[in-house]
C-alpha cells in the first residue's frame, strides 16, 4: 500500500505497545487516518513506574504521564479516544463496535488494519473476602491512585503483598519506604521465582535484613474480612498475617478475550499467536505485547513474556508493517528482566538452570562471585553471577546476577550475547570497558568464562550448586581461620598453599570435591590433584559462600 | 608435549600478562618448571590503580599489590626473581643472559618455552628540562611512588600534566583531588584523542568546570628549571605555565629492543609479531602486553592495544598454549576503553568516525542523548551516545559514549555486538534488562540503532554532527523558548506540533535541514516534510544540543 492510498489504522490499548504503534504508524505513513481507542483514562503513562509513584519516590504524578492525547494529536495527528471499550471485531467486514463508556454510545469504526495492544490483567483468586475494598491489584494509574489514596486516608501499618515476583517485591521496597510494615506471601519456595533458588535466596535475606517478613511455599487461603475491610490473611500454612492493605501481585493474564472472540488464533501458552511481524492469524490484524506469545529467543519456542522491552519493540515494528507492509522482523525476546529490592539488583536473562531443565535443555551452570569493580578499587561489591551454558557446545542458555553494583550491565552483555547465539568462548574474549572504577581486567563475565571453558575442556571438573554431595571426599582449601567460620559438618581441610606437601592425606582413590569461598582456590587444588593422580575431582561452583544460600539449614 | 615430559618455562615481565601466564602455564602444566624474571621489584601490581594511589582514591599501598612472590611461589611453585634483567636471548641455544641488579651477577637460563611480557616504557621527548627532578612520568609502582613522596615533601601546589589520554586525565583528576592546581597540555586540537572531538569537548568542559585549565593544540617545548627542578612549561603557543610539578603522559613505546635483537619479528605497527596463541616469529617463544601487535576486531588488521584488558587474556592464552601446544584463540580485541573524568565517564569501543576515516572505511555516525533511565525516575542523566556504522551493510563500527551514568553499560554491549560482527539490526531488537532505576524500555542503545535504521532505510537522512551546513534551509522545530535560549543565526523556526499547518512557509524546492534540541522532534518533522513533497530533507543527528559542542565558536 504506498503512502498515498487511503489507510485507517485502528490501535485498541494506548500503553507501550499500542503507543508505539500508533506513533510509528503516523511516522511511516503521513496520510493514514489513525485511531486509538483506550479503555482506561490514560495513554501511554509509564506503568513500569507504578509502585514508585505509591512509594513516593517517584514525587510528581504528570511525570508519570509520558504522552497525552493532546501531544498525539498535535504532533502526530493521532485521534485518542480514551475511556472507548472495543467490544468486537468483525473480520469479514473489518470493523470494530466501540462503546464510549463516558456517553454510552455504542458505533462501529471500519479499518484497513487493527492493532491489537490490550495488554493483561492482573489475576485475582476466587478466594473468600478477596472482593473487600481494600484488597488491590496494580495495573494502570487509577489503581496507582486508588492505593495511594487509600494508604494515605486510612493511615495503612501493616501491609501483605502477595506473590514476589518482580511486581510484587517492588511493592513491597515501596511500602517499607512509606515505613508500612510488610510481609510478603509467595506459593514456590522461593521468592523471584525466575530465578534459581541460591540466587532468589540472596534476595530473600535482603528483604529480611530490612524486617520484610517472607512467607514461602504457601498460598493465601482467605482474606479475613471486618466491616467489608480486609484486615488480614489466612496461609495455607496456618499463619495468619494482620494487615489494613492486601497487594496482589501473582502475575497477569493476557487480554485474549476479543481477539478469541473474533476467531483469531490463540497460541499453546494462552497467548495471541502472532508472525514475526505482529501479524495475527489474520494478516490485517497485528497483536503486541503482554496479550502475544513471542518467540523466545532461546527456547525457539512461543512464550508469553509480559515486559515493556519487548512490548515497545513489537508496537514499533506493527506501526510500520502495518501502513508499509513491510518491517524489520522482531528479534526475538530472551526474557531478560530486573528488579531492584533494596540495596540489592537481581536480573537474569535467556534460561535459568530450572526453566532450562524444565524445558528439557542439556545445561550446566557455574558460579563466581567476584567484585564489580576492581577489588583494589574503593567501593568494589561481591557480584554473584551464574552463567547457564549447554554442556556439549559451550552455547550460551542464559545467566542470573545478583549485587549491589554492576548486575544490569552483565546481564545486558549476556543478553547481546544471547541474541548472536554466542557461546563461553566468545565471552572469555569480550573486549569490556576496564579502568578501575568500571571493572577489572578480568571481568565477572570473563572469570564465568573461563570457569565454565575449564570445565568443558575437562582441566577441572565442576560440581553444581545444588549437586547431592553425598558420597564424596570434600577437600576444604580455604585457611583456618575461614573453616572456623563455617564448614560443611563432614570436611578434609588442607590449605591450597600446602596442597603439593600433603596430598599423601587424602584418598586418589575416591571421589573428591575442592571447595574454598567462591571456588577460585579450589579450582588451583583441583588442577593440582588432577595432575597428581587424583582422577576423580571436582570443584564445587560458587564455592561456600554460594553454599550457604543453597543449603541454608546447613549453616543457620 | 604431555603433562610428564619435562618443560621449563621463562617468562620475562610479572605485571598483567606475564603474571597471568605464568598462573595458567601452572594450572595446566603442574610439573613444568617456571621462572618470572621481573627488572622491577614488584610483580603483579594494579598498574591502573597507580593514578588513584597518588591521588589518595585507594588509601593502601598494599591493596595494589595484587599477588607477591611468596604467594607465586606457595600457591603456584612458580620462582619469581624481581629485579632481574633479561639481557638478551639465545634462540638457537634455547637460553637467555639475565641480569641480577642486586647482585650484580650474570648468569645463564635455559627454556623449552620463553614468555616475553615487557610492556611499554613512557614517552620521553627531548626538550630542554625534561631531565629536572620533578618531570615524572608513571608506569610503575616505583614511579607512583616517587611522585607521592615529591608532592608530599614539597608540597607541591600546581601541577602540569602533558598529554590528554586515558592516565593524563587520571593524572588531572587525582591531583585536583589532592588540590593542586593542574593544568593540562595536549598536542592535538582536543582532549581524549581516541574520541571524535565533540564527544571529547564534553570531557573538555567537565575538565574546565573543575577550574582545569587546558591547552589543545600545542606543545610542550621546553620545561623551565630553577635549581634542577621544573618551575613550569614552555607551550608552543607561547603560554608559560608555572608549576612545582610536571608529569608526562604522551604515550608509550613497546619494549621491544630484547626480541628485536634476538631476530623476533616485529611488526608494521612496530609492536612484537604475534599470532592468534601469541607465538612469535619463533614458535617457542610468546609475546603478550603492551609490547605486542594485536589483530584489532573491527580493522581486521595488527594493531597496537596497549590496554589492560587484552594483555590478562594474551597472558592467559599465552601460559596455556606454551606448555600444552593447545589453547583458545585469541579474540580479537576492539580498542576498548574507559576513563572517569570527574563526574563523567567517556569511554569508546571498535572506530570512531576518526579512526574509520583514517582506515578508509565507509562509515556514518548517528547521535543520540536519551537519559541513561527512565526519565521519569529520580535521577535520570543525559547520556551521549554516537553509533559510527557501515552505512551499506548496517555493521556496527564501534560506539562512543559520554555522560554520568550508564556509560560503561553501553558501550560493553556494543563491545559485545562487535564481537559477533552485529549490525544495527540486531542493536535494535536486543533484550537488554528494563526497570525504571536501570534503564527504558527504549534504551540509548536502541535509540541509536532507530535511528541508524531510519537513515538506512532512508526513512530519514541524516545529516552528521560536523557536516557542512551552508546552502542548506534550516529549519528549527523547537519551542519559541528553546530557540530564544541559543539558535543557529540563520534558521526558519515552526515547532514540530505546528508543522502540518505551515507547510508553505517552506521552499520545497531548497534542500532542508530539519533541528530541534536532540533529534527526536527534528526526526518527527522530517517525516512530516518527506511525506508532503519535500524530497531533500535531513535530520541533524544529535541536535542543537550536540552542536554546541561540535561548534562551540557560534554559541561563545
Amino acid at each position: 500500500m504506498s503512502d498515498t492510498e487511503a489507510m485507517k489504522v485502528i490501535i485498541v490499548g494506548g500503553v507501550a505497545g499500542g503507543a508505539s504503534a500508533a506513533a510509528r504508524a503516523r511516522r511511516c505513513h503521513e496520510a493514514a487516518e489513525i485511531i486509538l481507542f483506550e479503555k482506561d483514562e490514560y495513554v501511554s503513562f509509564a506503568n513500569c513506574g507504578l509502585p514508585y509513584y505509591i512509594g513516593e519516590e517517584i514525587a510528581e504524578r504528570n511525570k508519570l504521564l509520558v504522552a497525552t492525547p493532546e501531544l498525539f494529536k498535535n504532533r502526530f495527528n493521532i485521534d485518542v479516544r480514551t475511556r472507548h471499550l472495543v467490544q468486537s471485531i468483525n473480520q469479514e467486514q473489518k470493523t470494530v463496535s466501540v462503546l464510549n463508556q463516558k456517553t454510552g454510545a455504542l458505533s462501529e469504526e471500519s479499518w484497513d488494519r487493527l492493532i491489537l495492544s490490550m495488554g493483561a490483567a492482573p489475576l485475582v483468586p476466587p478466594l473468600p473476602g478477596i472482593d473487600a475494598g481494600n484488597v488491590f491489584t496494580l495495573r494502570n494509574l487509577n489503581d496507582a491512585d486508588t492505593i495511594k489514596e487509600y494508604i494515605k486516608q486510612h493511615n495503612c501499618q501493616r501491609a501483605v503483598v502477595v506473590g514476589a515476583g518482580f511486581i510484587g517485591l517492588e511493592m513491597v521496597e515501596q511500602l517499607h519506604c512509606l515505613q508500612i510494615e510488610t510481609e510478603l506471601v509467595e506459593l514456590q519456595p522461593q521468592v523471584l521465582p525466575p530465578l534459581d533458588p541460591e540466587m532468589a535466596r540472596l534476595v530473600q535475606n535482603e528483604l529480611t535484613a530490612h524486617d520484610v517478613k517472607v512467607h514461602l511455599g504457601t498460598a493465601v487461603e482467605a482474606v479475613n474480612v471486618e466491616d467489608s475491610k480486609a484486615v488480614g490473611v489466612e496461609l495455607g500454612n496456618g499463619t495468619s498475617i494482620t494487615a489494613d492493605i492486601v497487594i496482589l501481585g501473582i502475575g497477569v493474564a493476557p487480554a485474549i478475550e476479543l481477539a478469541k472472540a473474533a476467531g483469531i488464533e490463540i497460541g499453546n501458552c494462552g497467548g495471541i499467536a502472532v508472525n514475526e511481524f505482529m501479524q495475527t492469524s489474520h494478516s490485517h490484524i497485528y497483536a503486541v505485547g503482554d496479550a502475544v506469545e513471542y518467540t523466545h529467543g532461546v527456547l525457539e519456542q512461543p512464550q508469553r513474556i509480559p515486559l515493556a522491552g519487548p512490548a515497545n519493540r513489537a508496537g514499533r515494528i506493527s506501526g510500520q508493517h502495518a501502513v508499509t507492509d513491510s518491517a524489520h522482523a522482531m528479534i526475538a525476546p530472551m526474557g531478560t528482566a530486573i528488579v531492584r529490592v533494596f540495596g540489592l539488583t537481581a536480573a537474569v536473562t535467556g534460561l535459568s538452570k530450572k526453566t532450562a531443565e524444565r524445558s528439557q535443555r542439556k545445561n550446566r551452570s557455574v558460579i563466581v562471585i567476584p567484585k564489580h569493580h576492581a577489588g583494589y578499587f574503593p567501593g568494589a561489591e561481591s557480584l554473584f553471577f551464574k552463567l547457564t551454558y549447554d554442556p556439549e557446545t559451550g552455547q550460551i542458555l542464559g545467566a542470573q546476577a545478583v549485587g549491589k553494583e554492576g548486575v544490569d550491565k552483565r546481564i545486558d552483555v549476556i543478553a547481546t550475547a544471547l541474541k548472536f547465539k554466542g557461546t563461553i568462548r566468545d565471552l572469555a574474549g569480550l573486549d569490556l570497558a576496564y579502568a578501575p572504577p568500571f571493572g577489572s581486567a578480568k571481568d565477572p563475565i570473563h572469570m564465568a568464562a573461563f570457569v565454565a571453558g575449564n570445565d568443558l575442556d575437562q582441566l577441572t571438573s565442576i560440581i553444581e550448586v545444588d549437586a547431592d554431595l553425598s558420597g564424596y571426599q570434600i577437600l576444604d582449601v580455604r585457611s583456618q581461620k575461614e573453616v572456623d567460620t563455617f564448614r560443611f559438618p563432614e570436611i578434609t581441610h588442607i590449605p591450597v598453599d600446602e596442597l603439593r606437601g600433603r596430598l599423601h592425606e587424602l584418598d586418589a582413590s575416591q571421589p573428591l570435591i575442592t571447595v574454598c569461598h567462591t571456588g577460585l582456590r579450589a579450582y588451583v587444588a583441583a588442577r593440582i590433584l588432577k595432575q597428581s593422580g587424583f582422577e576423580n575431582v571436582q570443584n564445587l561452583t560458587g564455592g561456600m559462600l554460594m553454599q550457604r544460600h543453597a543449603r541454608p539449614e546447613m549453616f543457620e
